[in-house]
């Protein structure tokens, strides 16, 4: 293996020839031998967009050559493409300013522009790269565009995908009548159509909340550079670079209105999550409706059927499980759990800097990534399998002891209690038990208790 | 002590005979002898506002006469004024739903509406206080209107005044420059100010972020009774509640769009505490930077001085503590443990029900009360007596080693660090050190060195 | 209201005449009006047991009068006692140390013991009652004092109850063989006795972990003083302490043999709430088993019966609810959240000081008293009522598919597994579908396929 | 690319020509495209240790032919080697039993044991690598075996190499007398050699309650089969699989004394984890410890230096970081959120089984690797240069006002604190208000308040 010297501010280090990365990444390399959690590539992306805005802007505001500053964009460019991939080794684990990762990210662009500069100049990691930047407004602007280009183009579509299979779920089963269950518990029934309903609008409500809570991540930390003053950047930096970002990626980022919150508080990054937290919690709650549902075959509730995608078990033949239930509900713990994290980072900033921010983006980015994954696997391999099994439904809703709150309005709470515990210790139907009681008549009986007319409001 | 008989649909109970409430009350209270938490009196109040204006709205739509609802009104509106919160006697670790605080609540209000009664009918806690309801509606309703006012009336205003005391001290210290730290190492200057206005924009945001998650629990489950289909009420029934608790209430309630949602789903409450979460979590970052920079006082930051508001220690006479920081640091460590609390509650639910409901409002309400009592106490007995301690703010300032950014732009950040480093290991001034380098003329020094230009971007 | 005038190094302060309270309890009441939350009464009792042991100990070592003692031990009997409770207003949300609280307690026994005392001497808060102690190790040993008393004297004898009506049942059920679930799915059977062995052995490992690790907090940081060095103490005063308290209360309790750790660090009560945390969440399985397992009464598992302690609903009639599991499982949640706290608390110390004390403690102790009284509710409420359905039992184990299981040593996992597939698809019986496929005769299905025979290995 | 065909219950699929995995892995792979996380090859490794030991167990109860279970052990072999990582390809986003890696090593294994069969049998994943097993009871084994080895084998020696370097350090400094501090504030005075040894004993706890709680954790499932019944395994199996396991590994493991805990409760590894976490929060404490100990260089405490490892800022020349501290603190975050979802997981079993068994393992290990990663690189690059500043402490020393506690003794409480005041209105020293008040001469101060006197308890 053949190396070259590399030099910073500490000294001489070897670096492997092959790597476009410089003497920082090296120390931290070679410092940091922490787990197995590459710093997330969203991230690095989103810190190639930033350099190249960055770049344009400070040629815009005369600081940079065009030619440096081209050399930058194209560099970048190459980044975004993905083509540098393997150049950017550093785990999450490092200085909790992310300072490597935000100077690795100028190494490589240095070290690669260099190549590509159509001038005798050299760009330098620090002096051009990271001009009127400093990884504490570079490394949460990052952040911040990785955290919302994930939210919004990867999470929420998935989301939309497995709302838009439950709505026409819900249209197509929306004559089903079926017991309802509360306390798990037999209660009142109501149709397939208006229960798949409320995971609709768990869905509907939790993409509200997330597409609200996620615009506060597009103030953007850049121009507010080592403590937030914006020391050796120009006043307009910080502006500039927010559009170039906007018409890069099209979508409307801005310039944080107070850089010393920007720096030190990840609020924004809490709240947020807090929503992925509710679809979390959401997603659990929908899953296991799926699978408690689908149990059985035989002595389960069985009231609907899922897809069988795979061998259920190893020693019991012919099981079919419902496994993508069981991947999104550990999904659902582990956002809960990264939820405590995030929110324990958050809480341990000092003064003007908060050096928990790989551990935060790393958190976000998993759960963004796994709610993304798990939604979609459980839209296509499950929930677009959903079927209901007539015949038990029906079975169940003809037995159900709790029709008999339709006779509340008509004979009082008290008398219709008598009458459901009568058929419960008989073993009866409920009419049989209604009449026995001689509290109605058959005919009020039939009248009165008819599934249909009560899965609404009644007048 | 004297004892009366009270029957409901399971047998006879005995009830002490000063007591309003009735024989499921009794039950609970002898079935679940657990803990010392009671139900939240928040969470009372609401439900007596709740059964008004649902006796109201029973009336309006012709279900309940006259005599009844103004009976039940008349015992609601003693309820909210406090007169019987010793008759509430139920814990929170119950049943799920909350189905026997309902039942108090109907119970109490049906016997000392019976006692108020303008008519020789019979108010019966079901039939009447709980027509058109069930306990499944009226708990998640209760739970969001208690949450709300909470928030609302309590919380934002002290968050209000924490967050003026800081506009005026970040206002009061404009002038005032001292030193940056960064990973609790000394950085570039900002002013006092500054530094003040970072904390003032955390409660802003925090405050922007609240206001807008609680308007989901704006949203009332009214009108969905047992499972949501709204069996036994009025199709307007839920609509003219929500109307009438608006009414009441003055602020704007609506009733829920999909009901099967509202009883079986907390996204909203999680999402609103994420909210909270955040604020917890700026808070702890801003009472440890104010004990931090009020440490010493011979050999701490000494950089500003608190009220000292007790003797600090049983031991070390003399002492003062930052006894107000301490107790807003454990409120944010509660508030980030009733999060998860809250997390896992609302991921537990079931069909159309979700049995967590007691443990999830006892957590919300817990958190909104200690984060409005403790930046309460903190704003009056500890933000507004901040004063700095302008000698030594001056001592750190002169001092400073990383005054050398500043150089970046005109010797490069490699020279830079030299200078520092030399300062450093001689322990000279940075100036001194400078000139000594050769690398610039100590008038350049004074030029490009001056703090007084380093708290703002530069051209 | 009428007054006297209190002193501390502060200044004066007003304290209600009927009061023991002296200056700094005043001081913490007024400078803290934050939650409901007092603190609990257990640390009081066990400060009070610690002052006595104090006063013994002093006064064996030369530096406390006989009589002076003999008052303070006096008056902390009477505290022990319960007879001054409303005298420690304070609450939790004070200084972090718990300074206030220690104080509350030197205060109320040095005014109460100057009523006591044989002797025209007067007994101060500090230099008397807080001889050789400081807040900083009298507070963790207070809190390690009242976390064992409740565990081992409250929580340990809640959870053997609840153990041993599991074994009587798992005795009581040993021939009752039911269908197994797995993944919500049928499964292989087993005895509803085996079942519940399950459930019995958790609180068996739980029992253990609880003991093993409350251990740790016999370890007492008396003698440490203002930062562990014993500063003020005599060099056997720690020792003597603990042999106090240990002869007090029968269990044995020693001197930190590190105090540095003691005042510093709380990774013992970490670790012993990581224990109780174990215990939730067993719990909450047990619940969610006990609460399926009677799920119905018509339309869900309904393999057992649970007591029917309150009407269930308050609009549906009828309706029985497993409240006690819902309580049980709320109580869970609750725990999870509290570990959380717990955890964040005990990560904060900063030097000789971990300043989270009494947080720590709140939700240590509240976590054992719910767990206490809800293991206990459970038992008496649900558990020992619990009973087979044997009908639906039987029912369900002749129906299962899963007793193909019992062919894989035959026939290889392959063939039984076509056979469970054209039972499912045919809704025939196992045996039916296993002659049709030729793959056995009849005679060898009933020779293998016996339930009896698939509740234990095989040779 | 080439494939072949393979078949499983559910029917035929290709798979890579080049993979040795078969039906149930493509599968699995196919059906569960969520996430980065793959299961993590420490699990991989257990299973192949668990297998091998079936196959001689197996062959031993003449249950399985020389050659078959000779065949399965070498293949095992070669996958504890590490020869076949790659085709291992499953996350830890599938079945909650983790069946489908159960049966991805079932496959590699008789696929790579057809390859080496010394007969002409051909091995059958289910039938003969799975015989008398179930991934009920081998997922939960491998689990047990992978976690043991990990901590005890990993982490304890970095968490030992650490605690030396502590011992080392607090021998080293055992005579440097520094100023202590409580609340952040001066208090009275300890040796840096003290200081650590609380930093000392916490690890040497943390090691105690880790191998204590770890040892639960080597009872194993192997026996249980598919619902804990053990069906279709020979009654010795458990106990026979155990023995082989324990010679393999050099480590105790035995059979779980009752099967259906040990398939559907995983209380030992919350309480295992919650030894972690104890941990953890003692190392956020102790790095926290560092970095303010060694914040400055000019205006932080400064008590110590740790080594400058790498440039600190991207814009801040010459600024160094305490780098390993913050990578520490991200560490411990992190264990502290992994705990969470580890605790929620454990509560969500049902009757015969857990099923959040992959997330469980996956969030403990990762816990383990980052801990033991951490420590040591914590140890190597930070802990093992520290050093003190003794200019700095010895001024501190000297300045300080709580050695004023050294008068209560002598004068009481309240004189004492009338001189700390003194001094601190006036800024002078504490013999010049000492001497100033008339409560003690000069000598007396001199004789009274030695530091060295007050780093120890005194008679």
């Amino acid at each position: 293996m053949s190396y070259r010297i590399e030099r910073d501010s500490i000294g001489e280090i070897k670096v492997a020839e092959d790597k476009l990365w410089g003497a920082q990444t090296q120390r931290s390399k070679e410092n940091f031998p922490i787990g197995i959690e590459k710093m997330p590539i969203e991230v690095i992306r989103a810190f190639a967009v930033l350099k190249k805005s960055a770049a344009i802007s400070n040629h815009k505001l005369g600081k940079l050559s065009a030619e440096k500053s081209e050399a930058i964009v194209q560099a970048a460019n190459e980044i975004i493409e993905g083509k540098w991939n393997e150049h950017f080794p550093l785990v999450v684990w490092q200085t909790g300013s992310g300072t490597q990762s935000n100077m690795n990210v100028n190494e490589v662009i240095s070290h690669r522009g260099n190549q590509l500069i159509n001038s005798d100049e050299t760009l330098h990691p620090n002096d051009d790269v990271n001009m009127s930047q400093s990884s504490n407004d570079t490394f949460p602007t990052a952040l911040h565009i990785a955290a919302v280009l994930e939210v919004e183009d990867q999470l929420l579509p998935a989301l939309k995908t497995l709302k838009e299979t439950f709505a026409a779920k819900q249209e197509q089963f929306k004559d089903i009548i079926k017991i309802g269950r509360t306390h798990l518990q037999d209660a009142t029934p109501l149709t397939l159509g208006q229960e798949i309903s409320g995971w609709h609008h768990m869905l509907e409500k939790n993409e509200e909340m997330i597409k609200q809570s996620v615009e506060y991540m597009k103030e953007l930390a850049i121009g507010g550079t080592a403590v937030g003053t914006g020391i050796n950047a120009h006043p307009d930096f910080g502006d500039e670079v927010a559009k170039e970002i906007s018409s890069t990626l099209g979508k409307t980022f801005i310039s944080a209105p107070n850089k010393f919150h920007a720096l030190t508080s990840h609020d924004q990054v809490v709240y947020a999550h807090g929503a992925l937290k509710a679809l979390a919690a959401d997603l659990m709650k929908i899953a296991n409706d799926v699978r408690w549902l689908a149990s059985g075959p035989r002595s389960g509730l069985g009231e609907i059927t899922i897809p069988a995608n795979e061998p259920g078990s190893s020693i019991m033949p012919g099981k079919v499980n419902p496994t993508q239930s069981e991947a999104l509900t550990m999904v659902s713990a582990q956002v809960l759990g990264n939820d405590v994290t995030i929110g324990i980072a958050a809480s341990q900033g000092n003064f003007e800097l908060n050096v928990f921010k790989p551990v935060i983006i790393y958190n976000f980015l998993q759960s963004v990534r796994l709610l993304t994954d798990s939604m979609q696997a459980f839209n296509d391999k499950c929930a677009v399998g959903i079927e209901p099994n007539k015949e038990k439904i029906q079975h169940n809703l003809e037995n159900s002891l709790m029709l008999v709150t339709a006779l509340n309005p008509h004979i009082g709470y008290e008398n219709a209690a008598k009458i459901a515990k009568l058929a419960h210790q008989e073993g009866t139907t409920l009419k049989e038990a209604a009449v026995k009681t001689g509290l109605l008549t058959e005919e009020q009986f039939k009248q009165w208790v008819n599934p249909a007319n009560m899965i609404h409001p009644s007048k």
